[in-house]
């Protein structure tokens, strides 16, 4: 720790998620983690121990809430009840990854909308402020009636990607209808058109095939995602994109869900390279050669000081 | 009205947005609008007197919150709270059209969300329900705590189409990046492929050109959204498929706002028929000849004795 | 602005409603207006951006929510949800005229109380402290569980009187049974008797009369009222008072509503003088010769200094 | 208990404040008074058993919050908290008369508003409804978002002059500023004039005079309250009317509250006759010659079975 | 299932903790457990979907928040959510064993209240009421304000020992200081006389000793506990009434939570016998030959079934 | 008072339960006490009138809610209603004792849970933190939802014993089975073994004997309760240690509320000495000889200190 920030009321907290990340944060920001510890009884309660007065304090608390997404998301309300009743000033959750944030919308009759049922758990545990990184559907920002900060991981991915210097001639694809915003944002750093995997069932009773909307021939396609969880869509939208002619094909995202067939999809796949933050921690095995990780600990820490110190956030996605 | 209601608890009012929506809706369900006055005095205060007890009845308000929009979405609050105070057993809302949806999320620094102060207030004012059609996003609902019964018009708009009978191919297009995913159930429902209008700018300081991804040639060309307001973008859109060689041009919405220049950029524009829903009440001359508006009276005419007796709203998607 | 206020973090919005007495106050308090736009879609809908950070501020936003009532009143709410949403320390809800506030009980079956709705939705949207001036009844300060604090403008209006120095004895003169504590008020001030205007019908099916209670011959009257809207009471209230005898009458009030017909009913009225406070803009027209405005711009800036210093805010009316 | 009301989901508890009266609307209604326990343990504490199930009732409590105010309130409270958690239906809480409603405004710098906190508590202690007689001010009805009906008196109170069949003229007389309007009612149910007690200061130093604004001369006087206190003002008053000339006076009011030196200065008075409704239990040693005191239990009887039944409750007023 | 319950708005349905209890308990009531699938992604993300419409229906959801209690914990809270927002009309948790129990009070500084935030985290989610058992501390009762009913399981344990007709004279025992109060319930019902196991350390830097405070020699001695959870209480307690003379030494709880090192340590107790409940479901190799699992269903069945009907539960403990 | 606090926001009132304390915990902290005037009306409503500006301070109300009970916490929740409603930065609450604080759960059907709803009204009121004193469930902290700090008074008892040096054995007693926890942990700052009174009915019909659990024949007994209210429990166990064999007794508990009979029973019983704090002010007629009564003041004096300073509170019960 090069720098050593000044003001004594900043505490920042990690819990069990993704520690190496709050290491890195506190790093940048120029503070020691806070002292606690956060351990689980035999039968699998979590049972909390701030270990050092927070009274009057700011504190942010660095946890995504990935698998085991309960436990996590218990361990952060845990926390947070915990600092309230210490006597915290403010509460800051700083979520780089929002568990549940895909089941956002009733799609089906009596389904529940957990991404909404997790915002309010977050609210009635007492926090004050909720920091994340590219929310799955931005709406999800109006979930809360306490303070909000939306990050953007985008400029992240984009910025390694204008590094490269390709020499082809690029198109930004979205795997599925939901992702044009984005890709279209990505495109529009990268000064590239966009194309679109839009798979359908031509007839009733006949194998849905994956139609691709726009032109790819010869490109270099750069597929991004927000979450890229089973890798199931977006390797079956690289091969897709290499049997109808694209020269390569890159991926990118922000949250490296990658739950269960997902490392060996993308190891078989088309992808050259997969490009994703630290917003999650991956095990070693999921490091594989083919992924790039990009670290957001400066994007997310340069937040925490500038919402400290009461200076504009937006002013970081500029 | 051909057949009658048979339970007296069950009451529907209108406010002023939309009554002819409203007696159209009570017709179908079998029941008289209840009585009351809605008023401005003269200083635009509104006054609203409900000319006959409603105690412990089951309310359904029918308004859009269309333009005036600040009118009628106090009109709506200071009915409900009318309600409330005269006990009420149930306050269903039903916005065909929800004002202000478009702001569902901070997109610049210091915006308000007001699609979620709009829930708030609804919630505040003593609503118990709301019953609302395709609204802007669908994670709308997950503004609200209260109920909120989701009802879908692209199947009128969709079955609109599919009884035309098209002897050419059809080609579904999305005017803009967020609305994919609509075109893509539009075009399930017609056994049809995707397009999407791709505004973007090809180098700084270069003028923004309309392309167009995916194959329109020699198709006709049926744009959706969910909103038509201003007419800009999709008179733009259609002008642009037809000189990239679409056959014709159709356009629909759910929500004709058709605000400001709107008519008469539609009358202009190579547009064959405007397809829209009477979710919002038009001036006569709005109904020009080239515009077609389909009743969603039945559709929540139907949704409102469901839900009043307690059967599944979502067979009604089926 | 020849003094300015040394805190940064005191800032001070305008809306749309009374611009001019929002700047009054800006330059007594000594601080430049906050900068934001407040602008209307083609559709009617507001759009407010704040163009410069709050974050950690005490905000104070000025706005009378006369008419437009519903358009100002929404102003106010969705400015207030932005401040909210953009991390304002205490956000301040300035209301010289308080719209709705006349509807403050049931008095008939099945009406709303659309004061407690409003102060209701102010506290949903986040506000956290009301300042208003001369509340129709001073129980609305109850309808509140966030701060009030409540001004008088009688001082302001009895200051201009008693600066005439009459040569006569005068009377103060309430126009209706529910004013006469006002009055009361008044005349303390002015050291004067009281009167009240007794409108009565002394028979069924017989006119009702405007008895006069009290002694007025000879005497200059001094109508006083909160709200002068329609100006129908207190002018027929003029003309009753000359006919018994009164010398002359001057007819004052917190807040000049005028509308409708108030105006042509006041010029041609007996009343001598009308005195208002600009709590409420007038257009030019509005603006007769008879009318004389007093400035609360100096009682309200006074106020926004003691509430940011956490001076006591009482010691204003002795 | 001539009539038994059919519906064993209705019951009525009686705190201890007005059993009486509580047995009276009881028998009204045709239902035995709820069994409960209401006792004091040696230190003063309340406990309270409800001794036969109200699962799923609807409950009403009937208890005015009069002398000893603060246990009366608590029992009210504690009461509603035991039915709540016995899962009662609805709880509606019936209170004739409203402690601390005089406390309805900051009069002065730093002052509570305890007659909003009551309604606070009374919500959050679990109740539904209030149906409450004579408020103070009307706009209590707003301090309340959960139900409240608001019953008047002032009718009983008109219906019992009206029998006299005064030969003489009379004359209504409001013993304060505040009471005018109340006093303006009962006189046109009385077709008569009013008067005011109009308490002035002349000078600085100099006395305060009891001046009579109207004519009363030689007439009989009504002096009317809502409530009777120490009963200061209304002696006093009635003194006044009496040197000024009335020929005989009257005084009636909804809430005999009467505490410290009342009785005996209303016996010392010029009032001939005391007029009071029973909202508040009086002690034997009240109940003075002078005092008439009319029940209210037929108009709470039938409020209470009009709520019950889901009839319009403004009908009892017409 | 022998009987069949009439009313088909009674619904249960089981989530995932404890499906054969769920079973005993619809068997009991009468009614087929509802269809809903309760699955997890990949990811760790619960995914309920209810199939059935459960519209205007009073839901009982059964589930024990045991291992693991933080996806248990979620399972409820996301079912709560999908069941309000598919109009269910009331929605009754019934917790069997309530996880996060014993953290229910600061022990120490900077704790959570874990119990408390629990209860909070049911009333958010929606639910509108509780039934659990046995909590650890009746106080819980008060951590909710939404409706709880709690039963008692100790009667079931009492019914079993008293069957077994001990020739002996038997005595409770409690484990630890805390638990008197339970063990003297259970003595009453037996007839037996208690003591009391006093962990103490008699010096600084001297062992602990197992201290036992009342007569237990040559007595059968029952240690009761509401939770056992590693056993080592328990089995301490045991090998010390045995060593200080205890005929033979039985135990006894609610809740067998018998997590880590639990089934191991009674196995080489000198227990004789552990008598549960099955509030928490036990995998096959914890049933070993000393435990014997008594049923809740019948109790928590019929309590369903009076909560539905209005009928008293507390009979269900006389 | 010899130190002076510096930070003026820092203010202390008192209210009318326990004024000496109030005074001694001021002088402590090195502050005058806030001016403010609390009287009864005749009537017996309370009013309150801050007589200086509080605006933006840190306010400590000191109160117990003893006898009167009621009329005390009123007192509370009007001087809170008042401070918030005068812009108090923050309103801490003082209780040293917490009535109700026994009706803490459902222990028979149909009962409210008293110290709850307290709990719920002072949230309601405005208090932002409620300190403590020994409340008699620990789990009361888990009521409330704003900040609470728990104090402990045992300490202070034990040192008072600690310091009488006894020659002889002692031994903790707890005179029932709910207080075993406290008077070991008495019992571990004295060193000493616990015994219990055991109340029992060997058989039905035959009378309760107080059975002692444990070891006390020639010991020196030491009675601990955390409430001494009637004495009886407290005396019978005092005389019942005497006949079996304790060589004398003396008693202690945190809060003295002797009512009723309790003086004259103490005075009449075995019991050497009652120790007792001045968490509840006594009458003169209640300081017998045998009565010691504690200072909590600078206890309370010194959280006071370190909540407004956010030092650690905890760091006190070391």
């Amino acid at each position: 720790m090069l720098n050593q920030y000044l003001d004594p009321n900043l505490k920042i907290f990690s819990l069990n998620s993704n520690p190496e990340l709050a290491k890195e944060i506190a790093d940048f920001v120029g503070v020691e983690l806070g002292k606690c510890s956060v351990r689980r009884f035999s039968d699998g309660e979590i049972q909390i121990n701030i270990e050092e007065s927070i009274r009057g304090c700011d504190v942010y608390v660095i946890q995504s809430t990935s698998s085991p997404v309960n436990d996590n998301l218990m361990e952060t309300l845990i926390m947070v009840d915990a600092l309230k009743r210490a006597s915290a000033r403010t509460i800051n959750v700083v979520l780089p990854y929002y568990g549940y944030a895909r089941q956002d919308r009733k799609a089906r009759a009596r389904e529940p909308i957990t991404a909404k049922l997790v915002a309010n758990l977050l609210e009635t545990s007492g926090a004050t402020r909720v920091i994340s990184l590219d929310l799955h559907a931005p709406q999800i920002q109006g979930f809360f009636d306490i303070l909000i900060d939306h990050l953007m991981g985008v400029p992240i991915l984009a910025d390694y990607f204008s590094k490269k210097d390709f020499c082809d001639d690029i198109v930004v694809v979205s795997p599925d209808h939901g992702g044009v915003t984005r890709a279209r944002k990505m495109a529009e750093r990268l000064k590239a058109p966009i194309a679109i995997i839009d798979k359908r069932r031509p007839k009733p009773n006949v194998a849905e095939v994956m139609n691709i909307v726009g032109n790819i021939e010869g490109k270099v396609a750069i597929l991004i995602d927000d979450i890229i969880d089973t890798a199931g869509t977006i390797t079956l939208a690289a091969n897709a994109l290499v049997e109808n002619g694209a020269k390569e094909v890159y991926a990118c995202c922000t949250h490296p869900v990658l739950s269960g067939p997902a490392i060996e999809r993308i190891e078989n796949s088309n992808i050259k390279e997969l490009v994703v933050t630290n917003s999650i921690a991956l095990d070693g095995e999921k490091k594989i050669e083919k992924l790039v990780q990009l670290s957001v600990a400066p994007l997310i820490g340069e937040a925490i000081i500038r919402v400290h110190e009461n200076q504009s956030v937006s002013t970081l996605f500029d």
